[in-house]
């Protein structure tokens, strides 16, 4: 099979040194354009990024020229990543998109608009039957295929709808749920991300916009799609409250979650537990090169899941939850950790691209 | 005023050395007698101690004389602080209220028991009228005045209960409170405490016994003492789940607070703010020296408060809340920051003797 | 005594807010103006500062308005102290001093000019009699009193040469000091100051500029005042050899010295010890109120000094001298800690202030 | 080819779960017995292990039963790498090679044994002639063949003699090393290892004997085998000064080195750079499976190498050199970086297993 080609938005931010990495050695795709600001447009990309990555750069992107993130730039790419900052994500994809191009985006700013997919895969592939639909609907009227953007959630809210996404699969939907995230720093970025003397030795209880965040995208993401309209329906039976806190950790979010279900009486432990081992997603079922093995791992030490020792688990593409227990107020609680620079931002898109290639959409 | 002769057991350990740090400049105390282990007694403190604190070993303590923990050293002692871990507390501290001395524990051994306050001084000094009314009944009698023990709480017990009881006070009784720590390492003392391998780039979701700890501690504070029978009656109205999470902060445990009242419509979130930023506690009004300015400093800056920057206001005898705002599922939902070893150990049992001084029951 | 009039240039900063701390309690200054950009210019301090500190912010300052760094600002002050970064400090110090005022700077733009005394004040407050002959000979010609520039060193440079100078004094010059230092990152400021992602479980062997800075001030400041044309001699019997690293701890500096005297034999390792211990720097015997008690605490324990537990000895104005011991190369090895954000910057600047008034130069 | 049949000893601790992991998918060695204490005897290895890895236990270890570390029950390994605290490694080590095995330690125990090689793959494998000399020496006498030991060397020495060695055999023997390390807190072990309150937001400028191992560990390594005697040479001709830290980095020993070489004048910069870079270990030449592509890395960026970012180059058996500079004191400085768990410890022992069978004496 030939390599789709591939270009990544923002190449030289956190995120896009990301997709530079899992897409340098991908069995699909290949590094085709990388994009980035004008200041770096027309130099070698080893010469244009400040790599900070604990793998050295790929052979296939040191020598690839930075081009400005345009469309006409990235009109041969049969997919492009965007791993641009909210601030230029909105014109830029926009742009990529009226242009044909299909557009996997990190960024925030498409989420919440009614006809983009809002797609953790290990939970909601599902979505993407809209563009299915839309492509099918332009094929039969003979136009040309149009362009579409399909985004990511948040970082904290992939690993939280992981399990909560297998439990409803199983046992209906949530009735509440209570969440705070210990979440690390590489979220924020590197230049400068958040500020060394902001988190050594401290804490911050306070990330601006996540809280949102994690209480709306949860929704979308466990809602479903109008079969009639094609319209994302919000998953309304579920009230999420979340607190959000920067801890002093390098990668791996930790989410400390408490839920009540809406059907009562609930499932046992025992039920709960077994929901979630043996959970299979989408994207393992149709044998997508990076799905991981488990999509959840279920801990049974006291003390686990830990962002150091278990946010690489099937190379950061599975969730890992601990700490299955009752709870004195509602149901259960438990302890959640993903990776948020794989499953949590660039490693979502490059499973959805699987996804869009395995069901023959790209 | 003659000073209070102080004794302070396991005076090696952290705790220990955290009394010994707050007794040596205090102005109605003085350290009298030192208690540890038999490998240390007879040596000079200086030698019989590793000092891992800030501030350098206190002259009035450096070259006493380590005794061994039995009651007939200490029994020249107004007062006796002990930072006993709990395997050693519980046989000690009751062969010392048995020989007739005042035993304010740090402990967790007693904490449960039926007849020994567990005292958070910003909130329930008032569970030391149950000493008052025995002292009185023993005095009446001309009987020899009884040993007693007193309990401070918890570490991260103590940081909660001080926002919760003065709602509680205002408010009427809460009717959930779900909570989420972010625990300093201190807490777990120095030797080894928490291992450098398990705290750096991570966070361990799991403290022994801890969530048990704040579940049940929370509601013999927030209770009350029967009138008749003197016995404490747990706050059985107020429902409490807890998570406790491990991070790298040296000091200052940071908490995440979800509240329900019982009485609905709660009180407006401006009530609640200037509820918990009027309070003023018991040690306040007493003028206890070591009583902070403000029990509560409420924080209007979005990202506050934070460990390393607050922990200290008021030499750590104050609590700081944060982000008083309205929860998606509950009434509102905000941030506690409390000093681990002050107000949430050897600082309580410092207030509480304080406070026993003066209602003149020492 | 009448309290002298402060000014604080770049009161905003890092820099700026440790003057503003150490100067809002002091005896003998009073905060008089702040001065920071255009942007914070017309605001309260309060309003302006995204304020650090773990104290919270001085009631002298909170309601000052801010002003410019321009010197007509700053006319009514006594002295003006400096905490501008370099790319600013250049135009506008000059601007002051031409203007006639004192300018106490912690930027390194003046530091190697010929008029410009670089004093650490523990070390070598005799340089400022280059200013002292100034303002005589200004006198004696009835001429208006003309303004100057006096610099403290960088912070690393600040902690090395209180041992070294103290080392010379007693024992005559040194012929080789080499020095790795392991600096907090609070001394790159805040925003970003040391981004997280690059000091968590990190360390980076590397500070722009640091090394030929300690190489080269160290020989200044050990260096002598030519009698006749008042110029600085570098004491170039001394050679000096720098490995800077940036370490995550908030404060404190800590050096590793491996030194060579310039006579042979050299001084036996109590001689060594003896010296340290029993120096005695000019402030402390001006009797300055910022002076430490000790400039040099000699630490025997064999895991001493460690930043977290001795930066703060008499308020960061001490330095901790451990692990003195010879050396296989050379003839001993030693470890420095010294507080980068007091005796390594503002604290340095505040007891040059109070030098400069026990003097009569102010 | 046949898999060698490899024990551990130790195998619960650090050093002895870093064995098995780089054992487990070995291409020449398979793990055929774990050794504890008694304790953890007939347990299965998952039961009598408290992991601490980030990769999970390898299935191959699993289910290995444990047992006590005693010659009898190894009797048909033929390697067994050693993992052992010094206070438990003397007496195991010196049975089981009078047993007649083949053991490969990481404790400092024989280190300084005159028939003993101490040997860092990368370096100095030369050393183990001597092995083979006494065993042509014996099998020509046809009696049985004989158990021996073989060390690694300490963490830090490991790092710092590749870059003296590969310079050593290019320019001749240095003349003076000033070395100053700043240590991972890995190569303190788990349990408990390093305190978390000793390393959080601090650095511990000691570490118990390492700066004597590294003064008189490098010469012996960069020493050589007198002809005749088979006895190991020091090299005098260099002078080792360490300074050692302890800072709060997982993985990784970063070691600030200073160099002037015996034969003046010194080589230039240049040549210095391409001996480091161009030189190939004999490992490598051997074609040993674990030898990294490059033994060392020159890394010309200004703030390289650095523990996070550098330290699993090639594995962890590759040690990363920067910031090769002239010295104003002697001729060079330079940063070493090298991966103290692995080309430190339990990945020396692989690797000098791997030399011995690749030269047949295995």
């Amino acid at each position: 099979m030939s390599l789709k080609r591939a270009g990544v938005l923002g190449a030289t931010g956190s995120v896009g040194q990301k997709f530079i990495l899992l897409l340098s050695s991908h069995p699909q795709f290949k590094l085709h354009k990388l994009g980035a600001s004008f200041r770096s447009a027309g130099k070698a990309y080893k010469d244009a990024v400040t790599w900070r990555q604990t793998a050295t750069i790929p052979e296939s992107a040191t020598e690839l020229t930075v081009v400005e993130c345009k469309a006409s730039e990235f009109a041969d790419c049969d997919v492009v990543f965007s791993g641009l900052d909210s601030d230029a994500a909105g014109d830029i994809e926009k742009e990529f998109r009226d242009a044909g191009l299909v557009v996997l985006s990190n960024a925030k700013n498409f989420r919440r608009a009614p006809d983009v997919p809002l797609v953790v895969p290990l939970i909601n592939v599902s979505h993407l039957d809209v563009i299915a639909r839309r492509l099918e609907a332009v094929a039969s009227e003979n136009k040309k295929k149009p362009g579409y953007i399909i985004c990511n959630s948040n970082c904290s809210t992939a690993g939280l709808v992981v399990p909560l996404g297998a439990l409803q699969e199983k046992f209906g939907p949530l009735d509440i749920v209570v969440v705070t995230t210990l979440q690390a720093i590489s979220g924020a970025g590197f230049s400068p991300g958040v500020p060394g003397f902001d988190i050594l030795d401290n804490v911050v209880p306070y990330i601006s916009g996540e809280e949102d965040k994690l209480e709306w995208e949860t929704r979308k993401i466990l809602g479903s799609v109008d079969a009639n309209t094609s319209e994302f329906v919000l998953q309304n039976d579920t009230k999420v409250s979340a607190h959000c806190n920067r801890v002093p950790v390098t990668d791996g979010h930790l989410e400390c979650v408490s839920i009540k279900f809406k059907q009562q009486p609930a499932p046992s432990l025992e039920e709960v537990k077994r929901g979630l081992r043996d959970f299979v997603s989408e994207p393992q079922r149709l044998g997508c090169p990076s799905a991981p093995s488990h999509a959840i791992y279920v801990l049974e030490e006291e003390n686990r899941p830990q962002p150091r020792l278990d946010r690489d688990r099937d190379g950061g593409y599975a969730v890992s939850v601990g700490r299955i227990r009752p709870d004195p107020v509602f149901d259960y609680k438990f302890v959640v950790l993903s990776h948020n620079t794989v499953i949590g931002a660039a490693g979502s898109g490059v499973l959805i691209a699987e996804t869009l290639l395995a069901k023959g959409l790209l």
